[in-house]
């Protein structure tokens, strides 16, 4: 007889949950989004559905509705009544017999979280300390997967060191990205950031910042740091949903400036909270 | 209020059961196993387990106590009854709240399901055909987590291609494995496989074969082969749980031998066969 157990647990294959079968945990064969909400409305809702629809595409997800997508978000975050809301979702391709070839025709399944998340945190503020990390990720890091192992390696790490975030370093001794953000600088007075390529995400804060600089005038520049490049630098920031815009004050050993957000970030910072009203 | 949404229905999140708040959903973080049983005895049992807690240690995952996970195997093979079984296991860090920094004291979640396992397939009799895929896999695939998205990417373009398996090509332009097989080839009547680093999974199958090998006075050379070398090999044949010793007969458009299982590859087998009685 085919069978499953959970814990101690015999339990008959057929009277398994769905989310026991789910692609999404013997593979990571899935896409996810983080969106956020400022007072009451989801930021970047459009950017946050077509990188998902990209990501959908790149792994041959296929059968998801992204309109439906939208309004299941809304409802959801309707229903939570959160104004400053964090939206985690993921979209796997569906729950079967585990193999590694997928069956035509599967299901793809949906989940869904929203919690609190308290804005403005005080590490906009003050800023937070990172350090580096291997970057030992694969070699699709533009698509949003849930294969997040060495991402959860490297913020350990920085946890462990009192760090905020890990700032992935590549075998070429190049700077990615960070665990879960983007990764900037001021050198010159530019705005320096890895450029997009299949190595790091294309990260929606980024393009805002981006869009920031344009703004404030800030020439940008889009061209790996070095972790030596990095510690000199005027300033250094991370970006990402979670915390839009934070200041690094420190980088590995290194005091960054000194040691308070740099007046680039505050003004990028600025422009972007304008964005979000 | 927080609360989470799987497909169209909210749920509070209070009333989500571990499967949904899994980290081996979230981010693959965890590690399976695959074993084999021959004729109502499980194969390499004590192996698979030492490899387990190496990967559990690896990735930090503790907690686990591995003679209750033995138990838990063999009170649920003993109970499917099924004689020639696979058995499938995995161990994540556990449940709870998504956050890349996992809490300390959290409690790893076991599942694991037994199916049936035709033995011998045909295709150990008449082998079949590989493609070669871009090995895209992280830094540590010597640790068998469940990120295994470049494992399905490269399996399902095999599939597409009607090949039973993927076999992988880094940047450097040589063969680390297959997708969920090692590679090893007879070239100038020696035994060549890719050597064991963090580039590929110590496979215990491979551990049988140079075992078998060793018995049958077959000189080992344990270097990686470019995709030339490997389509001008005399043999070829891959290893893994669920096939043991498979023989390749066709290498991307190139017939390897005589189209058929070669003769080392025949003495492998069945001295391999001789280990599983």
């Amino acid at each position: 007889m085919q069978i499953a157990m959970i814990e101690d647990k015999i339990v008959p294959m057929a009277e398994l949950g769905p989310a026991y079968l789910d692609r999404g945990l013997y593979f990571g064969d899935g896409i996810y989004e983080a969106l956020r909400s400022y007072n009451g409305k989801i930021f970047a809702f459009d950017e946050h559905l077509q990188r998902l629809s990209g990501g959908l595409a790149a792994v041959k997800i296929t059968g998801v509705d992204i309109e439906q997508i939208r309004r299941r978000v809304q409802k959801a975050f309707d229903a939570a009544a959160i104004d400053n809301a964090l939206i985690y979702f993921h979209i796997t391709r569906g729950s079967t017999i585990r193999n590694h070839v997928w069956e035509p025709g599967l299901k793809p399944n949906f989940f869904l979280t929203i919690t609190e998340l308290p804005d403005p945190p005080q590490q906009k503020t003050k800023g937070f300390a990172v350090s580096t990390y291997p970057d030992l990720r694969w070699k699709r890091c533009n698509i949003k997967s849930l294969n997040l192992l060495p991402n959860v390696f490297a913020l350990n790490d920085a946890a462990a060191k009192g760090c905020a975030e890990a700032i992935l370093v590549n075998e070429d001794g190049l700077i990615t990205e960070g665990s879960h953000s983007a990764f900037l600088g001021i050198l010159d007075q530019k705005l320096w950031t890895t450029p997009l390529t299949s190595n790091i995400l294309p990260s929606i804060t980024r393009k805002f910042v981006i869009q920031a600089a344009k703004d404030i005038k800030l020439e940008l520049t889009e061209k790996s740091l070095t972790p030596q490049q990095a510690a000199d630098a005027d300033e250094l920031f991370v970006a990402g949903t979670t915390f839009d815009i934070a200041p690094v004050v420190k980088f590995d050993d290194k005091t960054i400036g000194n040691g308070t957000p740099g007046k680039y970030t505050k003004l990028l910072i600025n422009r972007f909270i304008s964005f979000t009203v």
